[in-house]
């Protein structure tokens, strides 16, 4: 069996690389590195999203795609589930995770806040990626209020 | 459980990214990229050298560590065991993975032995790093004959 921390061994070496390459970015650098990282989730969630297992080749309604990530998705990549998703109804999803495994190793304090978006960055582009071939449309932000919990916000974009 | 799979797309990710950084590098810069993914494998194998189970702390020879590499590590990462382990007995390995995983979805033909290389430093770094943590020091290096086979030499530095 595949060990479990190898996917985060190896995305961590992955953040350091690639600020390490730029290791003083100015906003500009900095911003290039996350949509890397972003792109890179993309690619990555849109194969596993080819590979995972469906129960139904189609699912019936948005809800069952978001659901599909919370719990498929979720423990293919970090061996968990999410914790609660929430909708507004309108497109609007947000899916929180108590204890984000990519952030656990991270020490907490207000002070490392601001090193969460290299963390989250290649995530948001999982999910993205993943209901791309579901053949969703959808922005995928996150955002950490206190460490190591985060939330996903997906934005489904009508066509 | 983990998608077998994952490590396999991330680390072609990784090699894509750091190819496309440098689109038409020099020898110079290839060989860049190449020290930069071994290095990366040298941290993951490092950390997995750490956590995976060990049957005894301390192995009694250096052939023990050899053999923990082929069926332990390979496991952990590939999800199968290496093919075959031969020795010199003096302190050179070669270990042979017969249909290597990240060789497997390169086209075959002789063609593409070229590229081969990129999707070999990565374990050769795993394989250094891993070893160093059981407190070997060593060099590896990869060579492909017909893919998706190849070979890891790992010679042994005394103290």
């Amino acid at each position: 069996m595949a060990d479990p921390a190898l996917f985060e061994f190896l995305h961590t070496e992955m953040v350091a690389e690639l600020w390490a390459q730029d290791p003083d970015p100015g906003p500009g650098g900095q911003k290039t590195s996350l949509l890397v990282l972003e792109g890179m989730g993309f690619r990555v969630g849109q194969a596993l999203g080819e590979r995972l297992p469906r129960e139904t080749l189609a699912f019936r309604e948005e809800l069952d795609v978001l659901k599909f990530l919370c719990k498929d998705l979720w423990v293919a990549v970090f061996h968990k589930q999410m914790d609660s998703l929430r909708t507004n109804h309108q497109g609007t999803y947000v899916l929180q995770d108590n204890s984000f495994p990519l952030l656990v190793r991270m020490a907490s304090g207000l002070q490392y806040l601001e090193e969460a978006p290299k963390f989250l960055a290649f995530t948001c582009g999982l999910l993205r990626g993943t209901l791309s071939t579901l053949g969703v449309k959808s922005l995928v932000t996150a955002s950490v209020a206190a460490l190591p919990a985060c939330k996903f916000q997906v934005v489904i974009q009508k066509p």
